[in-house]
């Protein structure tokens, strides 16, 4: 049995334990005042080519959603996200609990089309009780989206260009940004990104670290008081320097690239196969996760060899399963799945949905 | 120029003001504990054949969803509402700043489907990550819906019934209660939605009132210490007996009822005479409201002689309008409107949308 | 019995009961959009020689000190107020509902000083940790004070002054402010509040009308999006005209100051002949407020002719009594309180506290 | 230089660290669900004696009072602390930011008075106007309190039946407890802490994790929707079990004591040679925070030696510093301090403050 259940079911990379080890017994200021921080942020920095970010670090991918929106947003503000979006779905309504509205527009295999949000955005300005409405502050996307697609340099811009039509900021979810930035043929960077959002997460738990995602501000206009209101959050560590130290490794000799292109080619090889094998894909992707459709008869076959998620039920006879892998994926685990999965059945040959 | 824009553009019954006027010197305690709101409390009680009732008077719409929907939800309970409810669309977002997540579903008319309601509710039920999500803990309604729109008395207990498979409460909004209780056709009382919802409230602002609303849990189970939740959301008039006078006087001789009854027959008369005018409709009501399709290029014309609102667009040609009559809409407007309006255009018989 | 429980006991002045009998039939757009509403703010700014202010009306006290806190306030921010605050006892925790924290200053008879405000802003500034503290960004103060007593002009610029020393703003509660500005020997005008203040209400409720508070922001520096967030708190009210008529109406011919006047003349009647019959106060106070001592023993006889408030226990043979006179209160009932109060005992002549 | 700043400044206990590295790549079930985190959980149960008790982890200390607090009290209630309590002082308002009210009482060396809560409570109770306050619906205690200073058993009784009296919950922090449950001459312990507390937490930040505190229930009454809460308030770790391996190994072998012991023996050594060399304490403390006076001159001499933290400044002429050690304060760093710490001057004798 391999387990290809998510990206955030192990520990952290190597280098990250063998720093924490190293310096566990070094004395540190509190709250993130520490100079690992300080050097980690500006590793963080160099990789944006964004010289004047403002760069925080806390633990988890929903505190930062929760976080980022609330402080960016004015409190009469909501943001706008794919109806698939994370903040949407799966916050346990983290984002409404801290007083904002989640406005919700179709995702089209994750993604927020900027023709949809043109019109929105142009309807809410034409509205004549727009008084009587939540005002669109924000755009969210995430990059891989919950889907495993990515945007294109092309459509970041576009959406840029409204954003900045309607006045209103661009905020990219980077939980999974390792496997956004090492995808076989992305044209988005990292300097793209900072150049083209206004405030942004790097993702460190699902990329590798124990936990903790780095948001980045890459003009260095976070609102003010961003430690008191990180606090007001429940989201200072004590221990800052803890969060400093993994991204600090992270962002040292390429860690968080190789930590990417490993998931990535690994998924690579094992979309490759499935698709040799003849499997429909619910969606394509190019990033850690792959999305299969599975006849509904497949099921316990498959997954008595393959731990992976059931993601959604596209109809009665199907089942479409998520197979995720990660920076600590195995060569003995990508083995053992090619080797145990079978042709898809051509029964009829035409049923594949 | 004849005024249909809304139900809330002008002062009071006049039962009312003489009644605010002829009781102006009497000393009252204060917040809603003087005898005048007890008794109009008894008269809702009797109106709604619910003697074991909780009613709180507060002054707005807004106000109240806000109130009744925090109150009565856990923190991490969210509202469903249809996608066009007023909770959804047209309260600047007070659901959300008091924490709750408004959770859409289809609109059909204004009106929630049960089908639909059932088979959301299953499905979060058997949603693996459900402890990730916002759990659904009420529906909320209108009645009639911002459409205008009835629900059927077989309609709300199939709405019950799926509320009650799924340990979810029942919330209607009678901003519009008295034009929903008298229009043609109905065959929903007052002591039906008290059967039926767990709290609703009776509009006053819309039905004859200067201002208030009264909400009321016909089991009598208002969550605790109400009074001081109330006040919490700013919501506590001082002068308490102000909105006791309004619904005393409201529930006195059937007062309620013959205001809806006038603006029903009001609606209905006009109709009458839109329909044989040919005039299509946007949507079927029985209730204030009349929604109706014009051509763009009758737009100007009609609203000279007419004011109502834009309330739709369909199509690039053609403009949606509501006209709206009230407890207050004279003979003589009725008269006016129905002289000016000519008949709808038969230009090649099939372009009427 | 006669009445002197509270200044919210009875309905309006009769001039604003006729206005809203004589307009009560008028059209209105809805929302506070009216001409009444225009010309009530255009008088008030007049009253204030604030030609630049915003106004808004909203209903209540405990909404409009919910509502000015929380829009002006970041939300890392929190209000001073003296112990004694309204906003710090009797608002059942409205601020704090916005999120807000009331930082206490000792309250001297109602009044926060202005030495020990310069102090605990300085200490906060000085402090290592106060990124982990609530920021402190206005002072709240009442004129009058909850105790019935008066800042002076001087006291009013020095307390601007430190704010100013600070970066905060000053917010001044008026919900009594026609009595204030109708004491005797008080220096203090409207003018004078709208030069020195931030931000300000000027009290309907208990100066004269059915209900209403009007915020000014003299220097017309409102909050963006003021009218959606006044709806997001639930105070938007949909006759917004209402409050028009009522604010006009005290602004027109001086009526805002002959109710002041009336009140405050009636108080300084009661209180020369409580002083003569040697009654103790518990605070000097020149206002509608009068706080008088009294033993125990002479309790009951004295509620049996005068109803008003228990205030205090200063020990455990003493109660404070609150006599309250209001714009409405008759020559009729003050005679009968002067007529029947008894000079105070003098046993002793030692134990007057 | 030697390091007595605090008791958060370096990582973990060796033990912690070698369990993280060993179990780094074991494949985990997310957010806590994991079998690490359930064993943990068991052996808390074992050292409090709460077969029954229901146990979370999350990963700081404001993030625990925010998250107890918040899901603890009914929205329209408060918690009560002592002024000095950290609630009330040092978490940025993230209290005020869920929405409560800190009621604040004297605080006694850090320490809530039994006799003082019963007053409070009970005048609240008498209140007329108790509907328009905040509710007390808990009381929060530290334990050590930020000064350092322990309830006795009795002392905690009391405040049990106080609470019990009156209805409400007692809440113990327990940031530093292990610095608690191992001081000379306490006769509290965590079962005693289970049988007294309705909720307390086992701080592991400042005791020998890296990051982590455990909230328990002791009676198993947590309330429902926990997971969801803890998401919602954005401090649900993606992957638990880092926490439930931190739990787990302080509740093995005794650990968690003998890191306690360790630093409270350590303080012991300190306090009794300072107190030789005739320093003058500020509260006299038998856990690892002691907190001497020095006179201002003497104060760049002893910070040139030790790193610690001032206090407070109790006159114009002293300052209060506090020493404190921790799990990690090692034998070298304590034979440095007395080694170079000099006897308190004794000019005239009489003027340690």
């Amino acid at each position: 049995m391999v387990f290809f259940t998510n990206d955030y079911c192990i520990g952290a990379a190597p280098e990250i334990l063998e720093r924490l080890q190293s310096d566990n017994l070094i004395r540190q200021p509190g709250y993130g005042t520490d100079p690992v921080c300080q050097s980690a942020k500006e590793k963080i920095r160099k990789a944006c080519r964004a010289p004047e970010a403002d760069v925080f670090f806390v633990t988890g991918g929903t505190q930062t959603n929760q976080l980022v929106i609330d402080t960016v947003l004015e409190p009469y503000e909501g943001v706008i996200a794919a109806r698939t979006g994370h903040v949407a779905v799966h916050e346990a309504g983290a984002i409404e609990y801290s007083g904002h509205k989640v406005i919700e527009l179709p995702g089209h295999e994750g993604k927020v089309d900027a023709g949809e949000l043109e019109s929105y955005l142009t309807g809410f300005e034409q509205e004549e009780a727009r008084e009587h409405m939540v005002a669109p502050g924000m755009v969210y996307i995430s990059h891989p989206t919950e889907y495993g697609t990515l945007y294109t340099k092309d459509e970041l811009k576009t959406l840029r260009k409204v954003c900045d039509g309607h006045g209103i900021r661009l905020y990219l979810d980077g939980a999974r940004l390792a496997y956004a930035l090492c995808a076989q043929g992305t044209d988005v960077t990292l300097p793209d990104i900072s150049k083209l959002a206004d405030v942004f997460y790097i993702g460190g738990t699902k990329c590798g670290a124990l936990f903790g995602e780095a948001i980045v501000f890459p003009k260095g206009d976070a609102p003010s008081h961003y430690v008191t209101r990180i606090k007001q959050h429940g989201a200072l560590l004590a221990k800052g320097w803890l969060l400093g130290i993994q991204f600090e490794t992270l962002f040292t000799d390429g860690l968080y690239y190789k930590l990417g292109e490993h998931a990535d080619r690994m998924a690579d090889r094992i979309r490759k196969e499935l698709e040799r094998l003849g499997y429909p894909f619910l969606i394509e992707t190019t990033t850690n996760q792959i999305f299969i459709i599975l006849k509904n008869e497949q099921l316990d076959a498959f997954r008595a060899i393959v731990c992976a998620e059931v993601w959604e039920v596209p109809d009665s006879a199907h089942t479409a399963i998520r197979i995720c892998t990660s920076w600590a994926t195995t060569e003995q685990e990508i083995k053992s799945l090619l080797l145990c999965v079978k042709p898809f059945p051509k029964i009829n040959g035409n049923d594949n949905q």
